[in-house]
């Protein structure tokens, strides 16, 4: 039986200052929540998203098939973050395009009462991570027994353990990254070029003009997949086939020196299929996703640094962390390699921080975190197991 | 003293059939030799370039500043290549922008005279080589002591050694590639996308409306460059820093928790230096290469595959080869993999073919081909006195 999701709404009136200097007012963000909080309020795990994900994080909205949650696989009832014991909280980040207030939104600071469009603050992991812990104000939860999130949801859940030490049990970091490498900031930027210059962009406000820069948020979308998925996952499942398959399978069997189902030569054409896979996933992508959205979504993966401050050093920015870690990585994680979560535990073993690390040797990529693999989910579950056994009496 | 080029052209009258079935006539190919061709012709070496590359390889034009080819530390009097013992020869490929029949010379079949623009035919690895076999009969050349190239390049001088083995003495292939991962294609794929939905495109014909695509010229080339360079080397030459590099230099001298000179929080200004960078190729690229002649150069990379006409088994394809090989791959190179290389080494040695391999430590990725690492330089070096002692009567 499948857990049934409600999408809540909490407005917040007092202003959110940013860490940009500005600040944002009257504000909403939308959550939902799975399983039941206890008594003395202790079993709450907060779920941070990444890039294109929502509050909508497990279960399925009642009357509508394939409306699963993101991170349905791993959450709900008997599943590795068990709903039957854990309340589980998903929250949409503020200037997303899911329900909490984002650039699609009437900028309540117009005087002729325009969405926020390129207006829409700038914010941060931090700035994110400040509304949560509105939310759980909100909620009655002081101290979360877990926040969790994979790839920009993981930096969200380390600055949770930076920002509110003492608000914080655990944290579980997977497939993330203490920081972007110059290349992770690069193919963002070739995303955030090719929206920006779409011409129906209209400076960020194409909303006025009745247009969607569908061309730019394309081609964004097509490069975000590249980086999601390994080469060797991408070989296996597409390969050279062409997308023609039974001309190809005619050319397969043709043999020796001969071939049927050739190439169609052509510079415009759909020729292979891993071709035709990026151009649907980038239409299906401009259709749901706002523009303003990838822009500020991508500038906050940009902007998190927490040893920035610290001159660099990672492991004198973590020492103000004092919950329990568990982080995960995947082998052909290219996007958030091994090596950036192995820059983590080594910073937080420097501080004597307790923590335990799975390197998972998974074929998927960066997408890997958000699949099924027995260990990857043994792991979570395991850990969640022990964190159960701590909450009760 | 440094060796002065001069580029000539070809014009080609006999029709030259095409892969696609089409065929292609009254086409000039523009190339440029360096050195002189001994008496029984046996010293040519035949130069083939990659994507925005040209038959201007080594040299300077007379009374042109930084008019140096583009393998210019490669080729040259005393060089690891000696135009003092080889006659050496660069040919402009078909199809490209840079002098040789491309998108925009003119249609001899179109009754108004108009440009090929996007019905220039769609041109292969196997089609440039034999244009340039051509261009060899014209000269007078029957073997080539060497067919060398890097990328794309190596392409076409494996794919020399299979159409005219004969012709064909010795091999230097460089960063190339058996074929392309389903994730090369997926970059062209992209970046052709970007070209091909800027408005500016007009499907192919933008010539007659006085425009040229240049936004999506930008996005292909910044995608393009993310390819070329290493995750490290990149980290090096920009890693996070920010592009007013005053305010960084405060930022990192203002010690623990305090930082001057912060993040501007932009989503559409240039931030860090990578995103500076990325935007200076683009714009530059855009100012002088073919949008036609992209598309066609990276339909040639996600063609070429010789190993398809035998079932994907490269052993067998390569058992028409005879001639003598160096590979040489880079270890940071994620375009084209040494692994890449590997394949090719172990088809010819399944075939009991001469191969020398070298695999160069070296940090700067794809680009390594064209950039100097004395290891790099040694080995070309070497295996080209060799040659050359072959070649003394």
């Amino acid at each position: 039986m499948s857990l049934i999701a409600t999408a809540q709404n909490m407005q917040f009136d007092a202003p959110l200052p940013l860490q940009s200097g500005a600040s944002i007012c009257q504000y909403a963000l939308s959550f939902e929540t799975y399983g039941t909080l206890n008594a003395d309020k202790s079993n709450a795990v907060l779920i941070c998203h990444a890039l294109n994900a929502s509050h909508h994080v497990a279960g399925v909205y009642a009357g509508q098939d394939r409306s699963e949650g993101w991170w349905d696989n791993m959450i709900g009832p008997g599943k590795a973050v068990d709903t039957n014991r854990f309340f589980v909280i998903g929250v949409n980040n503020l200037g997303s395009c899911f329900g909490s207030t984002g650039p699609m939104h009437v900028n309540p600071d117009s005087p002729s009462g325009q969405v926020y469009g390129a207006d829409f603050p700038v914010v941060t992991v931090e700035d994110w991570v400040n509304a949560q812990a509105r939310l759980l104000d909100q909620l009655g939860i002081q101290k979360l027994a877990v926040v969790m999130g994979g790839s920009l949801g993981g930096m969200q859940a380390l600055s949770w353990t930076l920002q509110y030490p003492e608000r914080v049990a655990h944290a579980v970091v997977v497939a993330s990254a203490p920081n972007l490498t110059a290349e992770n900031i690069a193919f963002n930027e070739v995303a955030r070029r090719a929206i920006v210059t779409d011409p129906d962009f209209h400076g960020g406000h194409f909303y006025q003009h009745g247009v969607i820069p569908k061309r730019g948020l394309r081609i964004a979308r097509m490069i975000g997949h590249i980086t999601y998925l390994s080469d060797d996952v991408m070989n296996e499942k597409f390969g050279r086939r062409l997308r023609d398959a039974v001309a190809q399978e005619l050319a397969e069997t043709a043999g020796n020196g001969r071939t049927f189902g050739d190439y169609k030569y052509s510079t415009q054409d759909v020729e292979f299929q891993i071709e035709s896979y990026l151009r649907y996933q980038g239409d299906k992508f401009a259709e749901y996703f706002d523009a303003n959205t990838y822009l500020l979504i991508t500038r906050a993966l940009d902007y998190f640094d927490p040893a920035r401050k610290f001159g660099g050093d990672l492991s004198q920015a973590l020492a103000h962390a004092s919950c329990k870690f568990l982080l995960v990585s995947f082998t052909t994680d290219w996007r958030f390699s091994p090596k950036r979560s192995r820059e983590i535990v080594k910073a937080l073993l420097d501080n004597k921080r307790d923590v335990s690390y799975a390197e998972i040797d998974a074929p998927h990529g960066h997408d890997a975190f958000l699949l099924d693999d027995p260990r990857y989910m043994g792991v979570v579950s395991s850990y969640f197991d022990s964190i159960a056994k701590e909450l009760q009496p």
